[in-house]
């Protein structure tokens, strides 16, 4: 029944163990296996020990002209904090098609970061029998994609201080000596990259000698307002006293202090170039325009004008390959990037996608997730991951729950932490198909990308089949080209895939007493159906050359909005973002994902509301301006009793205990 | 006459080119083909590429038993800001060794930080053609080890703070209730790391519910004293500006601002550990006793305290495991750590040399760096890693200059980027005569530890056979074993050896007017003859059992100074340290490396001069006490054109460029 090369027997036991304990429980095939049932050679891919491997970005180019298989994006309604499960829908749907259904498949999923695997949240591989493996590796220092983020992300910002230090000490005639120094024969050159910032001033000089005082001035002096600088470091841990600090405190950098302060490594906007880039050379002139602040005349400075944009994509180098992994069930799963889903976009990368398209070829499956719910992580997924790689998505699934569906429908608010009021635990339709609102204004939005769209219901042990019929009802209402319900079994929604629980019923090897199945498979099914009837083109929900403001309005209208309202600050940096000739650029949201609205209490489908816009910011490398819909934080912190607490290295083993 | 399995060609190109373009000049071989050679299964080694390898820890258990081989570190004499070649020197040695002598050869060495790379000093792989390839993997990210370092350090440290905050605004019951939270059914549990806590208080009580009030408070309330915590942030950038910040400025920190700095991250304590362990279940310990300051009551503060021993292990277990490289001529080597050589002990990890021991064999060679001159890094190598480790060395070599012996006479101070001063450019025989008392005395010190030492005169073109033969006669007086003259060829210390000459010229592949031959080959006789000849057995500096002060001054003593002198500051901390429990550590002086003593510009041998201690600092962890002579700078600067503005990638080839 499970016939691809690379499938493989899973131990099942009840009461589901930790996820970590799963993961360990599976040995995971050698990741040359599950490369060569992709038909990657060795030259293809780097091995990073015996599970993981990054595949080379020049196998885009050897298989250039190959036809791309099915493209498929997973979103969410609009979550209840506890989430709804769809990362773990993901990799249960890319286990039904890849190991029951036999198609080829890739999952396409983002690196986390590392720190809410010690803090808050746990692992981000999936949960119980739908993971990915080795779970350990891919909640820690994976490929090292993110190091080299937070190495490069730092780079940047040591060398803005360490510049504004070097020009307030010295005259322009020094700082110029210093940039070009003479050689032996008394001979001054410029760098390559110098030549870029010469272009930029419109100076087409070679020989450093002939410059005049004034454009030695403009050259050598970037002259960085303080106050406009908008690069900050990262760090990839949850240090909130990280989150605003003064800096320059030392005797020797003779009080140039500055207030500034860290994000998180997944907030730096090279996470963001780095999950749209489409190549090398565009990684490099993408890492170069980045805009870290402006001149005090008020023009945009460079990682380029820095002399950056170079070392910067060396230390990138490496980590624009994607990483090959597997799920539990021996599919291929390619991690790579992972962009925070507000002020950036949220979406794995899309070379990942690029090469699995490849690989997998006609008939075959990509499935990419998207960060948050439709609103944010699909909608992003749309007008900026598709616009720049060119792809065309032929179906869109979104996950959605009963209970998210109830909070929607005006049940009590659900809090991460406390025990679910009873309005979840027990049969309530009207609550249910009240709240279906919401679920019906993501379909809506998303058909209007023509693509068809195919609900997920992850159904938990409390639902019962009115609360489910209504979901499907209403699905279909709403034009879905399918509505599928997925049980998971009852705590947590964790759980087993049916065609899983069949095949292991039939070899004596369930020891769990099963009453519910996931209908994993049907999903596959559906899933391919949708993709096989295809009827629109793909359509953007706005152009690019329009105003800022006029596709701020677009994706607001999607929202619900009746109209948008700028703050001072905000229109103030419209208009310096048109006047520096960015107005080409897609929109990033930086909006809650607990509502339509700005306002994370307003549940289903609100409407007629004005969207506030606090800020507009730009990342101008990655591609995109992003306007600020409240206040987002960029550096999460710990709690009281971290989840650090219970990690802990087996020391005899090897293996590690406690992630969740 | 090249008999290794894996030797190649090289193809030597005049005049010398930059390291970057002689490293990617020659095609490394796949590791596996060099593990191969080191009778390493794939089982053994996680690949990283195709020319990097981690070899694993176990590697060590399935060997224990088989005999080592020799043991051989390098130091050198006092130096000029310059270096005189020490790198070079250990890799060239090894060359001859594995390459030419056929001998069983592994160099062990140290990673660099990432930060030099991009600011002036630039790579640290060996230069021309000595070198350790592929350079640039060599030169950044390589196996990820300082990333890991990076990651754990500032988990730590987020960990100080947000329990300082958590501390501050909950009560002790309430403190308790989070951290022990009551499950479903009520009941409390304290996790495994919890009981190491509760060991350090003396309870041994095993139910959460029946701490008394008093028990609760000292368990929950670390208490910790916001001025006595030494435990830093670090990045592995320059960055100067963060030298010394202030943290906590966010509103949501409620006014705990508190001042503080990042170091480099190889200055962490975790890199000192993981140079200093032998095995997972000691890193362990060492990561989970790390102090990172005092309770108010004055009780010694740790990593475990804070729960988190076991997450820091977890983020290092990949790192314990040393990457195997190789030379420009494919003889093996293991590269694994990089502490700090003043604040730290600058060797490189007691586990690649073990693991390497075993490797080469009876008969075979270990060839391991100490940074730093002999006075530092190889005194700390005796008295702190092999202390540690337990092993043996039998021979020291000590890479000493005509440059650098001439200063120690009394010539002119060589600056770095300035032009040499006349008397090191012509004959002046006297003055090297008068500079040998800083080789004579660094001899004698490393002859006090039982090894056989030899002298490897590291020649530039200017130096004069009889200026090079004062230096021979001077070491042989000294009790050198043997002192033999590496010709380099003439600028900056890079060349090619002669067996490598003489084998180019067998084969018509010398384009290089080649007047001047390095005799490393002679090196290696020489280093062979020394290790075959020991007469001693090995002794240690000072015994553990005394007290700090005592074996701070037989330190001192053994740099000349007629005795030492306590600031308050370091009677203070010696006494607390001393109340601590903490005598029984090794001492690792952290002193400048351009002189015996305190004054950088004491040159020669200096003698009767009282060392000061300005303050003393440990690192538990690690296992030693470190005094401060002298003002350390744990964070290097960007220069005003720092090397980034040469370092670029070649997309089309992947190739990095321009990095030195």
């Amino acid at each position: 029944m499970v016939s691809s090369k690379t499938a493989r027997k899973l131990e099942v036991a009840s009461p589901v163990p930790a996820d970590i304990d799963i993961a360990n429980s599976v040995s995971p095939l050698h990741i040359s296996d599950i490369a060569a049932d992709l038909n990657l050679s060795p030259h293809h891919y780097d091995l990073y020990g015996k599970f993981k491997a990054k595949v080379l970005l020049p196998v885009l180019d050897e298989f250039q002209g190959s036809p791309d298989g099915y493209y498929v994006v997973v979103g969410g309604i609009t979550p209840t904090p506890l989430g709804e499960g769809k990362s773990t829908t993901t990799v249960g749907l890319c286990q039904a098609l890849g190991a029951f259904l036999d198609k080829k498949v890739v999952t396409c999923i983002r690196q986390p970061s590392q720190g809410p695997t010690f803090g808050i949240k746990g692992g981000a591989a999936g949960g119980g029998y739908s993971q990915v493996i080795p779970m350990d590796e891919f909640n820690l220092h994976l490929t090292g994609d993110i190091h080299a983020i937070t190495a490069a992300n730092n780079l940047l910002a040591a060398a803005i201080d360490t510049r504004m230090f070097h020009e307030a000490s010295q005259s322009d005639k020094a700082l110029f000596n210093r940039l070009c120094p003479p050689n032996k024969e008394g001979k001054r050159t410029f760098s390559d990259i110098m030549f870029r910032r010469l272009k930029k001033l419109g100076i087409d000089k070679t020989n450093p000698d002939d410059l005049t005082p004034e454009e030695v001035k403009s050259f050598a002096r970037l002259d960085i307002d303080p106050d406009s600088i908008t690069w900050r470091r990262v760090m990839d841990v949850n240090d909130r006293f990280l989150r605003k600090i003064t800096v320059g405190q030392g005797p020797e950098e003779k009080g140039m202090v500055r207030e500034t302060g860290f994000d998180i490594s997944v907030a730096s906007e090279i996470m963001a170039v780095l999950a749209l880039t489409t190549s090398l050379a565009d990684m490099r002139e993408r890492l170069g325009k980045m805009v870290i602040g402006n001149s005090k005349a008020g023009d945009p400075v460079t990682a380029d004008d820095l002399g950056l944009g170079g070392a910067l994509t060396v230390l990138m180098k490496d980590a624009i390959n994607p990483t090959l992994m597997q799920t539990l069930e021996g599919t291929p799963v390619l991690v790579h990037a992972g962009p925070f889903a507000n002020i950036a976009h949220g979406n794995s990368s899309v070379v990942a996608d690029k090469i699995a398209l490849k690989l997998v070829g006609p008939g075959g499956f990509v499935v990419t997730e998207a960060g948050f719910g439709a609103d944010i992580g699909a909608e992003k997924f749309m007008n900026i991951k598709c616009r720049y790689s060119g792809l065309t998505p032929q179906c869109a699934v979104i996950v959605a729950t009963v209970r998210a569906l109830k909070m929607h429908g005006g049940g009590p608010a659900v809090v991460a932490g406390r025990p679910l009021d009873r309005a979840y635990l027990t049969e309530n339709v009207s609550l249910v198909e009240a709240g279906c609102v919401n679920l019906a204004r993501h379909i809506s939005n998303m058909k209007a990308y023509g693509v068809n769209v195919v609900v997920a219901i992850n159904m938990f042990s409390t639902d019962t089949e009115a609360e489910l019929n209504a979901v499907k009802k209403a699905a279909t209402d709403a034009g879905a080209f399918d509505a599928v319900i997925c049980t998971h079994h009852a705590h947590g929604g964790k759980g087993a895939c049916r065609f899983l629980v069949s095949w292991l019923l039939a070899n004596n090897a369930l020891s769990l007493n099963v009453t519910e199945y996931c209908d994993k498979v049907d999903l596959g099914i559906a899933v391919q159906k949708a993709c096989e009837n295809v009827t629109e083109t793909m359509r953007f929900l706005y152009p690019l050359d329009i105003s800022i403001k006029e596709k701020i309005e677009a994706i607001a209208k999607s929202y619900g909005a009746a109209g948008v309202e700028y703050s001072e600050q905000a229109e103030k940096q419209i208009a310096m973002y048109t006047s520096q000739g960015f107005t080409h650029l897609p929109i990033c949201m930086a909006k809650t994902q607990y509502s339509f609205s700005h306002n994370a209490a307003e549940k289903g489908a609100p409407s007629g509301f004005i969207l506030p816009i606090r800020d507009v910011r730009a990342s101008i490398g990655a591609g995109f301006i992003y306007p600020l819909v409240g206040t987002m934080s960029t550096m999460p912190g710990l709690p009281t009793r971290p989840c650090f607490f219970d990690i802990d290295l087996d020391t005899t083993t090897g293996r590690v205990i406690g992630l969740s």
